[in-house]
């Protein structure tokens, strides 16, 4: 299979925003999400500020990044059109500077959901006060919308990420054993996560063990293991600056029926939507599937949270697999979506199940990328 | 020395924003940073809302927190005046009906710095589509601006949050020698920060050799460590949700002369900056004490980054040790701040020295908190 090159890919991109900002009636956009940047420009960094017209792109970063942005603009994977724009201080500083010599923009969008109010009330009266004829308008989603579909390039570093957690799970039981706590647990995660040759974790790994299993967001702590514990372990790395994320809860010594049972039904309601995932389908109806299996053990009121999350340069974007929402319409599965399958059931007082792979729409249905046991496992 | 009950120290903390919210004019504050909630309500969590009134706090959590927010309210840190609203779909939704019900509040201050643009385009269409006489106006850095002086109990939980960072220093240095790699001695770091007990890593480890020492935010790779190299490690961690942090820069082999230089300018640096540090000086004179030691020995321009940075809930708060800049007028400092310490010199290709500390302001002068030896080690 031959993969384009980098720079077509970016092209590519930029086309589909232009297109949208054309629809909009906008001269330009101006992104300050970080993987936004990421997306259009291939700079990897914490801090940038990317202004994509129809000409072309301006990038400004501070002495920190000039030097790689350099570096990535004589590479096959240089930013078609860039403009590179030297950050001396402060950010909008010279956002304000470099607008004020890009004389064609009349009427700039921002990423509503990202910029803070500050950051755009400062904006406005700066370039009022410059007497800048450049009028701020709320955009939505015009970036996100374009990163639902992943490239080939992007879905084999999503596979790769993905299916480097097979070792890393194996070292998280290997940790697995009475007595021991759920921080030391984490930390054979995280190193096991670093061998893997991830970048770094794509999020703070949760390991959950008995009462604390109840608790969805729960991290880890000085808990000590005992027999008898589900003990719920999620985490993930970043690969490239795509991430994965699994999750699996595991057994501290013999499971009570009780625990094996609300086991099998997260499972059975993790393979129910697992196996709902196709082209055409909405997102809803994946999360419809996983409720429908819990509600029919008695669960509904035990699984709080929605099905899955989209995953990519961010550890969760869109689709969004949940219940209908009035105010936002379900996304339709397409093929290149990559997403989280992660069901869960929660007991307070006594414990929870999570159990979570990644997976990618198909044109034939779905490919799990995580590689990973769902059994019970009973360990220590 | 007697610490005061939590509960009372939350009355304080509302007291205080209270009456910089009847300067301003305003009937309540609506808290969207989750340090800030944490700092007003006690409340942890990665969601939830808060308003502050005249008369009490309404906090507003999904069904992931309740069950812990209705303990905290048993306990001895329970939140004055606190009502819990639970959320049982979209915060915003929920937060407008609360709105509805709490009817006193006409003009309401959002923490612009923090909300983004579309949340508070739709709050003000919702409010105004339910026929609410709600006006939200700006503020910036109320909450941050009681932050910035710690009462006694933040102190204590700082400085032991500072003072376990010495056992993972010596795990850092044990695991450096040539032939490893970044992400391997990363890995050594992240577990011995479980280890000495923080609840996780306080930002991404940076272990960045030889000529990765000269990007200042790089993190940590697949570079083999060379005898020879210089590497900046950088780590920190979180302890009961406040923030540490401490660069050292060592030597992999025998350093050239050149490398000795070089971190003996900044070693100097950061000796000056720390003896600057007194109450009643401005926050500046701290970074220029730092600077113009590393401008006497050549070495202004490779000093890009300010001198260090407020720690607390957040790993970068208020006060900031820069240098002066017209938009914001300097802090002076006071007993009760804490910061960091960090200057740093980088030399493009070549490589880059950077040694931190973490720093109480005291009636005296100064308190260090990390006690990790700063001259260059050689290592391997």
């Amino acid at each position: 299979m031959n993969r384009l090159p980098l720079t077509e890919v970016l092209s590519r991109r930029h086309h589909q925003v232009r297109v949208e900002l054309m629809r909009l009636g906008l001269d330009a956009l101006l992104v300050t999400a970080p993987a936004n940047i990421r997306y259009l420009s291939n700079h990897v960094g914490t801090a940038g500020t990317l202004v994509l017209t129809h000409e072309g792109a301006h990038l400004l970063v501070d002495f920190r990044y000039q030097e790689s942005v350099r570096a990535l603009q004589s590479s096959p994977s240089a930013c078609p059109g860039l403009t590179l724009w030297p950050v001396p201080a402060s950010y909008d500083e010279a956002l304000v500077a470099m607008l004020a010599q890009a004389s064609t923009i009349r009427l700039l969008g921002i990423e509503a959901a990202h910029l803070t109010v500050a950051r755009k009330e400062w904006l406005e009266r700066t370039v009022a006060a410059r007497g800048l004829a450049i009028t701020l308008r709320s955009t939505e989603r015009v970036v996100e919308q374009a990163r639902i579909l992943k490239s080939e390039s992007e879905i084999a570093t999503l596979e790769d990420a993905a299916a480097r957690l097979a070792p890393v799970a194996d070292a998280a039981f290997a940790a697995i054993r009475a007595g021991t706590t759920e921080r030391e647990v984490a930390a054979a995660i995280e190193s096991a996560l670093r061998r893997a040759g991830y970048d770094r974790p794509a999020f703070d790994t949760i390991v959950a063990s008995g009462p604390n299993g109840a608790l969805p967001h729960y991290r880890a702590g000085a808990r000590i293991l005992e027999n008898g514990d589900l003990v719920v372990l999620d985490f993930g790395g970043v690969l490239d600056g795509y991430c994965s994320d699994l999750t699996r809860t595991v057994s501290v010594g013999a499971p009570t029926a009780g625990a094996r049972r609300l086991h099998d039904a997260v499972r059975d309601a993790q393979r129910a939507a697992i196996e709902a995932v196709k082209p055409g389908v909405p997102a809803t109806s994946v999360d419809a599937a996983a409720r429908q299996l819990l509600e029919s053990r008695g669960l509904g009121e035990a699984f709080g949270h929605g099905t899955g999350h989209g995953l990519g340069l961010d550890i969760h974007e869109e689709p969004r697999i949940g219940p209908p929402r009035p105010d936002a319409p379900s996304v339709q599965l397409e093929p290149g979506m990559v997403f989280t399958i992660e069901p869960g059931a929660y007991l307070p007082g006594l414990g929870g199940v999570r159990i979570e792979d990644d997976v990618l729409v198909t044109e034939q249905g779905c490919k799990v990328l995580t590689s990973v046991p769902r059994e019970l496992l009973v360990l220590g």
